[in-house]
């Protein structure tokens, strides 16, 4: 299917990712639930009793499990091919939680798990194959080309003026600027996640990449644009609804990961015309079902539907920047009453 | 794009089709409008005044130019790009309603128009390329090969257990009887229609084939495929809900006569897994954005919506098969209260 023996182990490892990710949002909710009925006292109103079940941290590590597997996946695969995935672990969330949690499906959910599948199938057979990389010298040169060096220096400045002159001034009421500053910020987070990992899988291969300082100024990077990308995101999360946030947050992230890496990695090179037509349109269908699954479990919420967009503000999955990468996360208590979302956050990580 | 030249004029054909039938639904409506403002009495209730609506017959006009379109397209492209196409005249009825008619599209309705794009157009950078066929004589050759005999062989089988055994005893209760019955049917028109369409564009071109039976026979295939076909689905639609009957019509009609194609045409020998793959996630995203069109027009009729299947026996866009194809229709006065679609439908037709 022109999948290269590379790719084939990056897609396992992404698909491994999404599966693990997407039960841990499930086996965590067992846990608290569990901890809930045991203590009578919910995580959402102030309750540290689930620290005390071991189903809760069964969760915890699979997700830390799935989170360092789609770490891997990059030093594998494009991020061409990764990124998109990760939308694929709402699916595993929606099923389980249905087989689980016994947490009724809307029928246009499915309709929006099959999409994921169509989309994300899509991009599987249309990803590029990346030329071998030797040493971490080669992503160095890559990352420091003339058109890459553009595009991070746009996005540089793209995020100084959003942190420093909008994010005072209409942060809190226009959704569009925490989400495009960790959105930009994701794309550099995503390209630098890819050298490191890369570099440390030649290290495990026997070519150690850590005597170079390379290594070193890219896992500062790393360290930089998560906590950069994981504020914003939590920022985000705390004062808009997560229907609304998850969905744009995904265009925008998935996009400019895809801009970033077809400029620093030229998976574009080489590739025909139907090839990349086919990717966005793999990575259109995959936005959409992603927005349909939001939009349904919204409906689940509220329970009546009168033919407007969603604006309900509690609903049961939520975006969640974990390491690099887009993931989601169930709310850990979505029967909590939204107003100690902001509490709830700050007891859970 | 791949795309040869006589697939391009096919193609072109098909969205010229899609277009004038999309448009013809809302010209139609707008006459009935019309016609119900100046006579005070509807369609609906037995008037017949918008026989007299000018408007009315430039949308009639509008929908048999649409059809011929469609009829000419299967003699340049393959049905594998032609039939799935067909979905695209509900994104054109869908903007119209909204620009001309000013009825609201539903955001999820939106999102259904997306996908029915994204979906086509991997289609289309998909489609296989056809053997110039250069006389009726070869199409003969193909109809008649052991494969496609079997084919229709089944079908033949299939459509008189449906009609003698099943059609009395659950054609009313099971909406499956009646919509295979058109399905099967309407693989074998499609053939036919191809058949037929290439033996008069041969002709057009100067190579007469209507001294060949061959040709005759094909007609009197269409003929009889198109009656049994058009009053199977006018039975499947005076019986059950059309939010239910549109889409497993869609999905089976079009899965049957990509199968047959594929049978007659061989359109997947030589083409690519990648290729074969893509052309079914893009037939399976055109699909869900259908079923996501109709039901949200369900939506807008019901209003409220309680995170059930749609159930509501009257909406404003149903299916039905003119000719040859699978073309979506406006309930020509959906104001009308849903006891009188029998009575409506025969006025119409």
């Amino acid at each position: 299917m022109g999948l290269s023996e590379e790719n084939l182990i990056g897609l396992t490892l992404a698909l491994v990712s999404s599966g693990f990710i997407g039960a841990s949002f499930i086996i965590k909710k067992q846990g608290l639930k569990r901890a809930a009925a045991i203590s009578g006292v919910r995580a959402g109103v102030g309750g540290y009793y689930y620290l005390l079940e071991p189903l809760w941290w069964v969760g915890m590590i699979t997700m830390i499990v799935g989170e360092v597997a789609n770490f891997v996946a990059y030093a594998f695969a494009p991020a061409v091919l990764v990124t998109p995935l990760g939308a694929l672990s709402i699916i595993v969330s929606a099923t389980l939680a249905q087989l689980v949690l016994k947490e009724k499906l809307h029928p246009l959910g499915f309709l929006g798990c099959v999409m994921c599948i169509a989309g994300s199938v899509i991009i599987v057979v249309h990803a590029p194959k990346e030329q071998p990389i030797k040493s971490v010298l080669e992503i160095w040169d890559m990352a420091t080309q003339p058109a890459f060096l553009a595009y991070v220096g746009s996005i540089v400045v793209l995020v100084f003026i959003l942190v420093f002159h909008f994010a005072p001034s209409c942060g809190h009421t226009n959704v569009l600027v925490y989400t495009a500053i960790c959105s930009l910020t994701g794309s550099l987070t995503v390209m630098s996640v890819k050298a490191l990992g890369t570099s440390l899988k030649l290290t495990f291969e026997g070519e150690n990449q850590l005597l170079y300082p390379e290594t070193w100024f890219f896992m500062l990077v790393v360290a930089i644009c998560v906590i950069m990308q994981m504020n914003y995101l939590n920022k985000a999360l705390d004062t808009f609804n997560t229907a609304v946030v998850s969905p744009i947050y995904y265009a925008m992230f998935t996009t400019l990961t895809i801009l970033a890496s077809v400029i620093m990695f030229k998976d574009w090179d080489g590739q025909s015309g139907v090839t990349i037509v086919s990717e966005i349109c793999g990575f259109i269908v995959v936005l959409s079902g992603t927005i349909l699954l939001h939009t349904t479990k919204e409906f689940e919420r509220i329970s009546s539907f009168r033919g407007s967009a969603p604006s309900s503000p509690s609903l049961s999955v939520r975006l969640y920047n974990g390491n690099d990468d887009f993931v989601l996360q169930h709310d850990e208590e979505n029967e909590a009453p939204s107003e100690s979302m902001c509490s709830r956050r700050q007891e859970l990580y």
